[in-house]
């Protein structure tokens, strides 16, 4: 799977990934109406009212970008009409091509983990029938629970032809607090989980030299990114971060290998939501909202042309 | 909300809960018919076959136990129709009195664990209106995103005399792979987590000297429950791995302070699937498949009795 997302981040000349994260408070008013107009000012109307947005998005972006990261945590809040509205979504943005990377951040037992796994890019089985339920390319994965809580993730990463992103170093303040402490080992807890995920993924390097069980490296800390780069040679990374959390460009520039490679940047607030941003606000009307958010890719993906050559 | 747990325990007299994480293996035939009659054998079905299992299990238990805590991947693999699965089976219980410890397992950046929270222990809000989702009253969370990951949870907690339990020192195999990495400092991973939520649940300990915030410890680490024990008075112990995963009543005894409270331990598999052991196949008829969990109930009740006095 990883070489399918380098693929089309060399097609699009774009390593960018549109979290779609909406909030209610992102959405225009004729969008919520006619959400509402259908189902009322319910958790079912809100839910709604995110699908319609992200389909908007995704029709004015998916030429520009290889890939969307739907958060699960933003349409489960709305209970089944969110979760219905967020495997809307990915069949939505499927169909158009786009790899899909859920951001789930699962992390649990191995029977615990294999139902996680079967949901949201294996197989469910019903009396002997399959059906696939949230068709993710790729989820994001907890390490804290160690080897046996992830494995059953890879053998469907094997049988269908999947990945993972496993937390390493994440964009968060707090972040620091566990991950950067300092083991007796004179390795950073981080770094040790960087290796880890590097064995893990061993068996799944792919034709570009990167494995399809990446990590997860936020552009929050530039220092960290470019020495894991160095460390992880096999490892992709899923950088966080970008925009609205405070990472530039110049920020996450080492997390790219020397052939520009190496690494996806996402950003959500700072492409969804974009045309609140001071900058696009008198260039686009609040129908033209996804027009902005384009404005934005094409704006981000320059950024980072800066940094990868 | 600690207090009303611990109160329950004292009240029924069992630190027991029971573990909702159906499989399809465990449902009998009876109740797939009737669900399969309704959705057909699709995951539609399936998730109303583990609603309608757990209403029996809850009938027949409710009046021994003091809460359970159904697990979420086992619903949300079948989709929507799974997490609608989870609130019935979650409104259902609450409804005969139980405590509900959601277990979800979720860490993620501030503004995403917002969203978690106000969905399974808070409120969401369309349009100026609330809405409770999941209801829970207490949910698992987990500790490598630190501190601006869990705050979100601690607002909703004392808004709403909600809980929390954070991943500490988990029951499986794999669990010491990172928890139990030595720290420059002298302390185990684990230990250092131990201690960050025993500070951040300072501010949440109730009538009976335990905090809201509580830790999960694995009755598979009898060793490391008894040393947290001594080290965090104040922090209640959700207790897995007692039965199927291995762990015994002699296991967790560490867990439980002087006066035989501290812990609530919980077992899935080895009561909900009770119906299906060689001690109970030829007591219980398949239909009576609710009443061999009713067994195993008062069975591990008088196992834990054991190691409280």
């Amino acid at each position: 799977m990883i070489d399918q997302l380098i693929q089309k981040i060399e097609e699009k000349q774009n390593p960018t990934v549109v979290g779609l994260d909406p909030d209610l408070s992102y959405i225009p008013a004729h969008i919520k109406e006619e959400a509402y107009g259908k189902y009322g000012k319910t958790p079912q109307g809100a839910a709604e009212a995110f699908y319609l947005f992200n389909k908007e998005i995704i029709d004015e972006v998916a030429d520009l970008i290889p890939a969307v990261k739907p958060q699960i945590a933003m349409y489960e809040q709305w209970g089944a009409f969110g979760i219905d509205a967020y495997i809307r979504t990915i069949a939505y943005a499927k169909a158009k091509g786009l790899v899909i990377i859920g951001d789930i951040k699962r992390g649990d037992i191995a029977s615990t983990a294999q139902a996680y796994s079967k949901g949201h890019i294996g197989r469910v089985t019903v009396e002997e029938e399959n059906h696939q339920i949230y068709q993710s390319d790729f989820i994001t994965v907890n390490p804290y629970m160690g080897y046996d809580s992830i494995e059953p993730y890879l053998q469907d990463c094997k049988n269908y032809q999947k990945g993972l992103f496993v937390l390493v170093k994440t964009s968060n303040p707090s972040g620091s607090q566990l991950q950067d402490l300092d083991l007796a080992s004179g390795e950073k807890l981080y770094e040790k989980v960087g290796k880890l995920v590097s064995e893990w993924g061993e068996p799944f390097i792919g034709q570009f030299g990167y494995s399809s069980i990446g990590a997860v490296v936020g552009a929050t800390y530039p220092q960290q990114g470019k020495k894991l780069r160095e460390q992880l040679p096999h490892t992709f990374f899923l950088v966080p971060g970008y925009g609205a959390q405070g990472g530039t460009a110049q920020d996450l520039a080492g997390c790219f290998d020397k052939a520009g490679r190496g690494a996806i940047v996402n950003s959500s607030r700072g492409i969804i939501a974009a045309y609140k941003q001071p900058k696009y606000v008198n260039q686009f009307t609040l129908e033209e909202f996804a027009q902005a958010s384009r404005a934005a890719v094409i704006h981000m993906k320059k950024d980072l042309e800066g940094v990868r050559s």
